[in-house]
């Protein structure tokens, strides 16, 4: 049987369900769409074999800026309930995709139920499962053998997985640029350390580069797109833009161009922390590197200073990196650097990405600022009920206004009162025209 | 007597104390602090005569990057002790300035007060008051006088204070273009609002424009610094840079000439609601038309949907403004659009919009970087008590981790655990060298 993905039926001509989809979402015309696919330029992520009923998401050239919610175990704090909470959560605070990073307790099971509980793009980093289970089974993620990576890998993509992060890029070569290096932060990306330690202490190759031809056929089989992972993504500002990051990125540029020519999507991770001024530069060099990959960004992170709130950290990052062109912004929580996050720090990360990303898409696709019109007209109006319904999150708006609400002029709210801008113009200045 | 001002000492060849402490503050040479306040690319905020013990403030060309907190009363909330609490966690959350906005109650004593209990830069808007005593004394804001508003203004002047917002660019000629734009959102600045109808109704030109020099003649008395107000700035997204928003900052651009000449500090006010995409040209625009003078924008915002979370969006804005060589930016505060800010909104909005301008900073000067360098190295140490007595709110980073405390690997945190990238780092990578 020949696999028939998107990437392949795009060249072909065929235009898919899947693309006509997207291009009904995105409301572009589903030529353009194809023709992006067949590019590599937009990826659509939907595992051929899922079983929940999802829809297909297209994250690339000219499509809305998308956002990522991570959840997952960890070994300290591992509560299926608990994830799947933070789940839900992450979907109806509007998240496009969620990521199971899990590494704690039975983690076959915490994919399997998150899955079906989060009926949407969903991804994973298999070298995780590998990791821990190397752990458990051998005592040392060291120890892991090239087996179990592909084995976690192929178990994944068999559960219906959609995108599955794989660091490629952590090469012999990748790996000796990091120790000349001699970062301040060293690695901060797990994938990246666990492979790292792998190369070092096996002396081989990474077998995700070593054999990347047969991780393109595990992909293939079900249309799985590849996240390009970035293991040597810098860790702090001080790392950011060096040499192994570049280096990372030049692997993982030719690795694109190879999963093309196999017909499979694949998109590009990226940094991380990297200050304001460095931001464009990195999106340009993976757009001319990887030729228009799609770029997925954690972050970016522009300062360290600020542990509690690198949710507002990362939402200014990931702005300037959606509006120099990156694809997808994977949510940072206020609870990053610190402690896994709750419930209450995913709806924050996913509402605050959400808006670095609706920031950019008003600019960059006319019909959304149509969201932005209409609060606006609403304000306009004095109407507080229509503000509130169409607010990005209507209830935090509402408790802060409720709080505090005038007693004297109703129409108006606590901070001008009487002294109102609104309601002083309404009443003097556009009553006469 | 001549009235001595930090710009006329500049252009005398003379060096005053206050340009030497900016200049240690700052860590530049002296004479490059004199060279710019003598152009007026610097201003030293610091009222002549001011009773508290203040240390003067420089905003400007190569500076650290401000941020100013609003306080005050309004007819709805009217409360001291509850403004003065509010100044001073913003002080304690390390705002540069404060200014007090009350329009309510009795206006002289919260601003002698919290005149008192700010010992920083601190600024005012007497048009507010000038409106508030004119609405009660005359029932209505538009009649108002010419000698309230100029008795208002010395009031403010001779209690000390150390920058006033004028909002002279608020002319019939900018109204006039107002009116002809046919704005979604009219005005939102009160004092332009103020002045709209009263220029409408008196058919008069606005007097804080028409005796711009007897203005100048008020502040150069004291030194004070005069803030050029952006009355017509853009209330929505969709108001963005449209034809009174650029007309009035042309008129202050003359000002801003007038104000040099005159031997009297100024800086101007920016917007306001801007898309991402026109921040740059903001900026650039009021550097071209003020010649350089300081820019203080608010947010600016860059969306309009997110009520509860202006402070973050504001923070985006600021950032991209401050980058593009904003040079002071005043916070915005969750309850923004919706109430008057209560302490913890205070706390949330400073710190937010101080990460903003240290993100700045950190890529415009060298030595701003050394706060995230020492951060990252006691990450990198996994010296959690180190990482927290630096970080920007300690108490908000300890409180998430201690919620959430490792029990199994004390030393990591409980997203990884054991499964730590820099734990693992430090055991099989970092050993060998």
């Amino acid at each position: 049987m020949i696999s028939m993905t998107q990437i392949i039926s795009a060249r072909n001509g065929v235009l898919t369900d899947e693309m006509k989809e997207v291009a009904k979402s995105e409301g572009l015309p589903p030529e353009v769409v194809r023709r992006r696919v067949a590019e590599g330029y937009i990826v659509i992520t939907k595992n051929t074999i899922r079983k929940e009923t999802i829809k297909p998401l297209g994250i690339g050239e000219g499509l809305r800026v998308k956002v990522n919610a991570n959840v997952g175990t960890s070994g300290e704090i591992c509560d299926v309930d608990f994830e799947i909470q933070k789940a839900k959560t992450a979907i109806k605070a509007g998240t496009d995709t969620i990521m199971d990073l899990s590494t704690g307790g039975n983690i076959d099971e915490v994919r399997s139920t998150l899955l079906k509980a989060a009926p949407i793009a969903f991804g994973t980093v298999p070298i995780y499962q590998a990791a821990v289970d190397a752990q458990r089974r051998k005592g040392a993620i060291i120890h892991m053998s090239e087996d179990d990576i592909f084995n976690a890998i192929e178990k994944h993509v068999r559960d219906g997985v959609d995108f599955i992060t794989v660091h490629c890029g952590v090469t012999k070569e990748s790996v000796e640029r990091l120790i000349r290096q001699n970062r301040l932060l060293g690695i901060v990306s797990r994938g990246g350390t666990f492979l790292a330690a792998w190369i070092k202490y096996q002396n081989k190759e990474n077998p995700l580069y070593e054999n990347f031809d047969y991780l393109l056929e595990i992909a293939k089989k079900n249309d799985v797109t590849l996240s390009l992972g970035d293991g040597l993504r810098p860790g702090c500002i001080f790392d950011a833009t060096d040499r192994p990051q570049i280096q990372e990125l030049i692997i993982l540029g030719e690795l694109v161009e190879r999963a093309r020519k196999a017909g499979v999507q694949s998109m590009v991770e990226g940094p991380g922390h990297i200050p304001l001024d460095q931001i464009e530069t990195n999106v340009r060099l993976e757009k001319s590197i990887c030729k228009n990959a799609p770029f997925y960004v954690l972050g970016p992170i522009v300062t360290d200073v600020a542990p509690g709130y690198d949710h507002i950290v990362g939402a200014i990052g990931g702005a300037l990196a959606a509006i120099a062109g990156a694809d997808f912004l994977c949510y940072v929580t206020p609870a990053e650097h610190v402690a896994l996050p709750n419930v209450e720090d995913v709806k924050e990360g996913v509402i605050v990405t959400r808006i670095a990303a609706h920031a950019v898409d008003l600019v960059k696709r006319r019909e959304a600022s149509q969201w932005d019109y209409e609060i606006s007209k609403a304000r306009a109006e004095l109407d507080w009920e229509k503000q509130f319904v169409l607010a990005i999150n209507p209830e935090k708006a509402l408790r802060i206004r409720e709080e505090r609400l005038p007693r004297k002029f109703v129409e108006t709210c606590t901070m001008c009162g009487e002294f109102c801008a609104i309601k002083l113009l309404k009443e003097h200045v556009r009553a006469e025209h």
